[in-house]
């Protein structure tokens, strides 16, 4: 339960954080600094609700832990669930905030940072763009995940590529398609903008999930019970 | 005595380093360079002064720690006045250096980098908005202050995301009130500023202290005496 | 072969982050995000396939850590060919991925992030400049890379660093030549573009592979066998 | 010998890096990317020299570190050539890479990055602010090297926050002076600019000294023998 509770409120930072920093000051920051604002949410939740859940705060991350048996499917369950509703509680107070502003404020107009392909693509990809980059930076990220927290890596020191990682992915994606890799940071903002956000969310449910499960494959492969390289053998050794 | 210096000078160095890069710099390095300057102050001072003091460096911390019970009242109050004192001077001198500016430096009428909503809101936004915003960024503040300093974190990590997290606090935040989560922050500008500023700072005291008690109820939920995850087991174990 | 692949997956990684960004979110991020897109992928990687290959995926600097005897020739030529395979297979997978943007991508005409010097410096730097920085830059490239990772320093922090010094060699070098210090990213893109960008290559294979042994030759006469301070003992240990 | 070597070589990349983005880049990655760009020089160099000579590559840390009694002054004579050296090497090495640009490049007319006020103060600040500034925020470096590697500190922590505050530090003074706090730093350039950055050395080579002395006694005064609180009593330890 507990847990639950810290994947609900880590899940609420990043999508607070990174869609709120998008959408209050996006036109001030830029790209670059939404990319950081959801980098180090992440980053910082590492060390925070990492503790006591793991940090996933990612339904394509929960599923990545699952498919290398490091979760289990009633927790992995309860995790999703969390996950999802921190990421609505969250748009939903960020959009009460920025509703007061002067001049108001409306989400299905202005975007309110959903994810979207074709015609809701800021640099007008279509949508199989948008599903391989999903694919492919979703794979990037939880293929670290599962990396920098194996057993022969430094894990104290995970939540720092994990957050930084998720910037790269940023500055990467958004002109694609806003960048999701987290199908809950995309249900958020969706069930607030409707329309094309909702009929367009399939796409990043579906990608982040093959990417994750891409990226178990790989962790597979590379990091088998036998280890390869003692860590300190290691030229640039992470353990 | 030694602590209470640390946190004056820890101050500071927070109100020089941040309000300074948004004065003197802010419209060359725009918004995100002066959420890192915040970010990246209270990050150095983590490892320069938290070994002596705990590096609060702000009021709404310290009243965070106080409610877990990890200071006393009598210090908290030494580390309020401290933190407070140490903003006051690192605004004056500020000022000092900003008035030899060509062409001079009229405090209230740029702002001085002191917050505001309403009319003296960036992007517009009404007391209520300013006040739910410092709420949640604070709560994200003093969480992570709580959590990545827990003893079932990696506390020597721990100024990196709290750090970290002060720069995405003020990438969400600038556009709506300057951001303060911090209520030494936001004394140190509006003395010198006075008239507008000084009516409104009551709610850059007051929302941040809110916010604070909030996450120290959320901590006090997830982080009991009974740890629920070893650290060893958790995916992305920080400890 | 484990090793191999993780130089060829950690190669992919960096050069799809680092010219993706350039490619798909250049003209937003400026070069500040693009040197960020680069250093973060390589201090992901160093977590993530660190623990398994080293993380070199540059043959600089395998080359570099060839020259100090810290890995075999055979081995070293078969991480070359990874690296290379790596990065080709990922320039080929952006092509894909951005000729699906409305209005097409002819990556000839575009540039591609392809490195170039004359007519092909984005600030119009000749040959000569181009091979002196891409030495100078390579060289502070692998010399991090050998330093943080020698016994006397603390080796599980390294990538912070190496990731870090990669942002640093990009806000540096990209006006003059788009930067590589990395011949496996400049032969990635400069395949899919042709002309020019094959014809300019060399210069980005020979160089970086200059700049390698120089810095293996400064590390050789600074990190002998005899530590020259005991690591408790120098000011800001690294170790 | 190899501590001064490495002194060199660590200010070599400071210089070449630090000033090198503001010459090559400064126009497209504005003054946040050489406010990066100076920090984590110094933050790579921390990693990859200090385990050999402390990473000092500033007069400036140097002075402090003597006042403190953490060098002697033979050895402190001998760093602050190697700085001097360094630095002048690295301009010298840059000066030729722009001259190739189309157009050329005259430093004179340019500023080649020297740091200058009055005139040639990028804002407008007059010599009595770029004094002041150049005391504090030299004091703000300083005090991070001092505290940061302290024995009560988490030692192989120190490069990050040290680093990182050089970036705080750019982020404010650029605008005043383009920021020195490390007199080898101003030399550099100085020389090869002549005529005005000559006659204004001599700030840039006191201001920092100054505030270097301030900041170790300030150290002094917190950092007594005495360890004030145990690491791991404190809120936010570093150590």
């Amino acid at each position: 339960m507990k847990r639950a509770l810290a994947e609900a409120l880590g899940t609420f930072v990043l999508v607070f954080g990174g869609v709120g920093a998008a959408v209050i000051a996006g036109d001030r920051i830029g790209f670059l600094g939404v990319a950081f604002a959801f980098g180090l949410s992440l980053l910082a939740m590492a060390y925070a609700v990492g503790p006591v859940s793991g940090c996933h705060i990612n339904p394509a991350v929960t599923l990545g832990l699952l498919a290398r048996g490091k979760i289990e499917l009633s927790e992995a369950a309860r995790y999703w669930i969390a996950q999802i509703a921190g990421a609505i509680v969250a748009a939903a107070l960020l959009l009460v905030i920025v509703k007061g502003k002067a001049g108001g404020y409306d989400a299905g107009e202005a975007g309110f940072g959903a994810n979207g392909y074709g015609d809701h693509s800021p640099g007008g990809y279509p949508w199989g763009s948008a599903f391989a980059i999903e694919v492919v930076l979703t794979g990037f990220l939880v293929f670290t995940v599962l990396a920098a927290t194996d057993r022969i890596a430094s894990v104290a020191f995970a939540g720092i590529p994990i957050g930084l990682v998720l910037v790269l992915i940023h500055l990467v994606g958004i002109p694609v398609d806003n960048t999701s890799v987290n199908p809950a940071r995309s249900i958020g903002p969706a069930l607030f903008v409707g329309g094309w956000a909702l009929e367009q969310l399939w796409l990043f449910i579906v990608a982040p999930l093959v990417g994750a499960l891409l990226a178990a494959g790989l962790h597979a492969l590379l990091f088998s019970s036998e280890v390869a390289v003692a860590p300190e053998e290691s030229a640039v050794a992470a353990g």
